[in-house]
């Protein structure tokens, strides 16, 4: 499969992003959607993607304002890298797009739910998804039905 | 139904946490999984908690090292208040108790995938689960079977 690349970040709204130090600022995301966003000191909100249809969590990415808008209004979802300092649009180099279904605030404003048709891994690992360590879970665990 | 709330944080142990300022020391956590942790700069990892079976994402919330131990050696989804900075057991004051069936970490260690199974509402808000306010995507999404 060969997808030509998205475009990458508009350096200028990059630029002004940190020139100001208002990530809401420099985006052209829905007013009223932003107002609604609880951002961590980064200006950023969590991002969990979830396969549409099977309910596969496939991993957790960040956005600020732009990265919601672009995944929003182009249809595939787009992050605001944290090392890279710059947006990744998924798929972008890999070829594992994602094609947004639809995005879900949460009651407090600081994380989305993004639901997705994904192409190939999403994990860069190459895994199909991100959660592939199991941890021991040791304790005791209740029957529910009795505790009910 | 009746339950009784578990037992609140222990004070030394959070006491402990804000002198060192190392959330790692003051925790019983396996230190072959607490070396896998990429934290915050607060100490903590993201947790993503989805309903056993049905794949439905409830709700995110924080950990640091000792509410993920707490969670893997009690079976009780524990985590980390950043607004009330204490630990909070899910369901001791509501009864929406978490049953944990599993835990995994994601690739790059900040982030866990928690199953559980969820009595009653995940979100405090009493909806069932946190993610109920839909956002619009209006971007024309390619039909990924076209693309392939």
């Amino acid at each position: 499969m060969s997808v030509p690349d998205e475009p990458r970040a508009d350096p200028a709204t990059t630029r002004l992003r940190r020139v100001d130090g208002d990530p809401a600022r420099a985006s052209a995301l829905d007013p009223a959607i932003a107002a609604r966003l609880r951002r961590t000191a980064d200006g950023l909100v969590a991002a969990v993607v979830q396969r549409h249809g099977s309910g596969e969590v496939l991993m957790m990415a960040w956005m600020d304002d732009e990265a919601l808008h672009r995944t929003l209004t182009t249809g595939r979802a787009t992050y605001w890298s944290r090392s890279r300092q710059e947006y990744w649009v998924k798929g972008a180099t890999s070829g594992h797009h994602q094609y947004v279904r639809s995005v879900r605030l949460d009651c407090d404003g600081d994380t989305v739910l993004v639901t997705v048709e994904q192409v190939g891994a999403a994990c860069h690992t190459g895994a199909g998804n991100c959660f592939f360590d199991e941890l021991p879970v040791t304790g005791t665990i209740a029957d529910p039905q009795e505790d009910r």
